[in-house]
């Protein structure tokens, strides 16, 4: 690309899609055109964008011819349909659904661990799962330090990971039990307001969900280590941004609390909260770009382990953020 | 004791001290007469009691004379002092308080687990912690029928564990953000309000708090395993009662998540949930008296695996309905 590219993003008018457009103008992405794209219904609504005014234009077959990176804030899908449009258009497409993240040929990327992927210049590259990308950031630190034995994760996911439905559904449910009124029930399967669902996405057979699924998988793929040794249980907690992890990890050599420290202070990405009573949450996190890490302590139950407690903004680094870094070390590639 | 007991709760007027009334009555508890005591202030305050009204008394060093079950549900420096003198006038002292649990000589009892320890008639007795009871009721059955090599707890702990102040700063500090008003901020650490706090109680120099150094020694002390492999991270979130764990069990021998099940179902004081897409939840669990168990699933990154989600009414099977149970064991014993 010679000129500044034309850069368009799929999904404008929804959480990721206007977190991608803010984090565009934020960062100095450099472009010479933005264009919004979504379904047809929002066609001709105008998004503010700095100091300028874009037209939402209706997502077609056609609509990538003169586009150089698009980004994609769409489901399964969609993505599915109009990803490959875009490549063979000759736009690169990051995907940020969960279409095209497990195929072979498609890299799964996290900047800080594997942007080398990029030099290939693949046309199709997938942004991963939310809480996969914020826990690969940490994990593949350590890995690249003294290895990884096992890895048990347990989410504290924010709503604004399941959309806007989804963050008023709690707000209006919680409004609800304020003013002792029926419940509102359309998105989550169960009440939300004060309460935790110990489901995100749908089950799979062996009993886990696709989501937790997603986190086993996408951690084994972007850290290039198939065989990893990895469980999780994915909870949704009535918080509006920001996902949490509590995360316990054994490693194959002895590293502790203080090398951890010493190994994230700096690193890329990584907000180290070294003080035990101070510490990374969800409401800190929110609207942010770091991965937050804090609660690190040795784990006595195993030889070299270590309990650590990681936290980022869910549509940021989980998403909008990813994806911008992704166009970044793509155009550097 | 010839005739039906004189039961003393100490610290009625609380949050715990309550539950402990109204789960005497709901029990059916065999008694004679319930005394009402608490602190100078509620003096003269009446409580309701099935049938009956209740005086409180304000709680002085005779207050035990002629009693012959105290229940105490007061804090550690309260317990200090009045247990030992409830024991020493003859009084049965179960303590819901930490002050005692750690002690040698002191049967920390959750009742499906080591009743069998009340045979010996110790006049103290103390109530384990709120998330270490509901864990070790499953730990248990997962350790008789085939051993434990490692577990792995995170926990979602509700505020109702940390008194009636809580429980209002959450609704207080709810309300402010619909209002758009100032947080209310005197109990906990930092907003808890759609936020999730992973500090419960204060830090010790490894940095772990207490609270999850009570779940990993209390836990070894119950079930009689001094060198059990066990980590616990403990996170509060913004939901009012209950508490959720998200356990990982590794065990020694094989049993499959089918064979858990079969354990489980119909073991003393849990509610089994089989189902995949049905599972435990804190809205579900407050109020009752079962220690609810689901999401249980095969671990593939051990040999010996099992993932599984655990939810109890803490202020119920994690505080009073446990001590009620240990007073009802200790006549039967």
């Amino acid at each position: 690309m010679n000129k500044e590219p034309v850069v368009a993003v799929v999904g404008a008018t929804g959480l990721v899609g206007k977190e991608m457009l803010d984090t565009l103008v934020q960062r100095e992405f450099p472009y010479s055109e933005i264009r919004c794209l979504a379904s047809a219904q929002s066609e001709g609504s105008v998004i503010e964008l700095e100091d300028d005014e874009v037209e939402v234009e209706a997502l077609h077959d056609d609509s990538f011819e003169g586009v150089d990176i698009a980004l994609f804030a769409t489901d399964g899908p969609i993505s599915s349909h109009f990803v490959p449009l875009a490549a063979a258009a000759g736009a690169v497409a990051i995907d940020n659904s969960s279409f095209f993240r497990m195929k072979e040929d498609v890299p799964l990327i996290v900047p800080e661990v594997n942007a080398h992927l990029l030099k290939s210049k693949p046309m199709i590259i997938a942004n991963p799962n939310c809480s996969t990308i914020q826990l690969c950031v940490v994990l593949d630190l350590i890995h690249k330090a003294v290895g990884l034995e096992r890895v048990v994760v347990s989410t504290y996911q924010s709503v604004s990971g399941a959309g806007k439905k989804a963050l008023d559904e709690l707000w209006n449910q919680s409004l609800a039990i304020f003013n002792q009124g029926e419940l509102p029930q359309e998105h989550f399967s169960a009440q939300i307001a004060f309460n935790c669902i110990p489901q995100i996405d749908t089950f799979l057979p062996t009993g886990y969900t696709k989501e937790e699924a997603k986190i086993i998988n996408e951690s084994r793929k972007i850290l290039n280590l198939p065989e990893l040794k990895i469980t999780a249980t994915a909870i949704r907690v009535p918080v509006f941004h920001s996902h949490a992890e509590s995360v316990n990890i054994q490693t194959t050599k002895e590293l502790t609390p203080d090398q951890f420290m010493k190994l994230a202070e700096g690193a890329p990405g990584i907000e180290l909260f070294p003080a035990h009573d101070i510490y990374p949450m969800q409401i800190l996190a929110a609207g942010g770009d770091t991965v937050q890490v804090g609660r690190v302590r040795r784990d006595e139950s195993v030889q070299y382990g270590l309990d650590m407690w990681i936290v980022a903004d869910n549509l940021r680094k989980g998403a909008a953020l990813n994806a911008v870094q992704i166009a970044e070390e793509y155009i550097k590639a």
